[in-house]
């Protein structure tokens, strides 16, 4: 293998990472062949160790240790277990955990309704959260996905088989973001924090 | 160490890549995390072969294979030995060889001057670069060098350096880039486009 199929293969790897597209991947991997002794050691070492000892929990599907699965939010007896908050990925939940304005449970979907990449419901773990629902008897089930086409039609589908279950559905509430203003919205933003709006007086 | 731990960090190591900020760098890592079965260990194998395998060139400073050193660049025999281009980075040769617009010997800098960034002509391999210089019997160096302050700085120092050496100094075209236009221009791009403009007629 010559020098440029060696960074090829790296570069590839990398361009599967998000937000990184091919021309970027390639100034990741030279950037890492030139400097090798000291960032491509620590990388490769951070990487084993994540693949060693990080996986998803069986459960609720956040990111945990292997020797801590279920993993400590599913169960921390001092979180309420009547509310589940459904997200899309592992990496919503950590989000959600550090704004701190949620104590109940989680579950992951990991993914969303999305028929454009081929995932329907089955690729989806929505047969558990189902499961989940009945079992632990959770009163109320709240739906944080994204504000997009694909999230928006995967919060229906998951209310819809939900109906008649005796459990209350929710949405986050959208509006607008936090340190942001009008000028710097959009109209779908802008209608829906309208139509959301709240009484001060 | 926990999961957390780890993910921390991966995400260190992932944000000392170029392009990349601590926000992505942990979405980089959570996604790795999240379905490490396939790309970590693909990464992993990807990070092994380069720094097994590839390394700088101690001649012209390019990337190239631990067996392959002096690189073909460098040994290459129908290159033109006359002509000297001087970069900043490994990689801006890859970007030129691809340009297919030069045809002579490199020679990499590993940086450029940056009082700012601690980096100071003694950290740059311009001591070796004037020994090439003399050594080889260089009748041109091309400074292919970035457009900035410290591109700039870079390149009047070399000149200096070069002066009285019997050597020509040029340094590449500015102007404006392929398939852009005035209006996606900025001010000193296009006072130095119309201070080099080429006649037609």
């Amino acid at each position: 293998m010559n020098s440029l199929e060696s960074l090829d293969k790296l570069t590839d790897c990398l361009s599967k990472l998000p937000g990184t597209g091919r021309k970027t991947a390639e100034r990741m991997a030279i950037k890492l062949a030139r400097d090798h002794n000291n960032l491509i050691k620590n990388m490769i070492s951070a990487l084993e160790d994540v693949s060693k000892n990080v996986c998803c929990c069986s459960h609720c599907g956040s990111i945990t240790t292997i020797d801590k699965n279920p993993c400590k939010l599913c169960t921390d007896q001092r979180r309420d277990s009547s509310v589940l908050c459904v997200v899309e990925e592992p990496g919503d939940i950590i989000m959600i955990e550090r704004s701190g304005g949620f104590h109940g449970r989680y579950h992951a979907l990991m993914g969303k309704i999305s028929p454009m990449k081929g995932e329907g419901p089955d690729n989806l773990r929505i047969k558990l959260l189902l499961e989940r629902v009945e079992k632990e008897k959770i009163k109320e089930v709240i739906l944080a996905l994204s504000t997009d086409v694909e999230g928006d039609s995967t919060a229906s589908f998951i209310t819809d088989l939900l109906k008649n279950k005796n459990v209350k559905v929710s949405r986050l509430a959208f509006g607008l973001p936090a340190g942001s203003g009008i000028l710097y919205s959009d109209p779908v933003t802008l209608s829906r924090a309208i139509k959301g709006r709240t009484i001060a007086v």
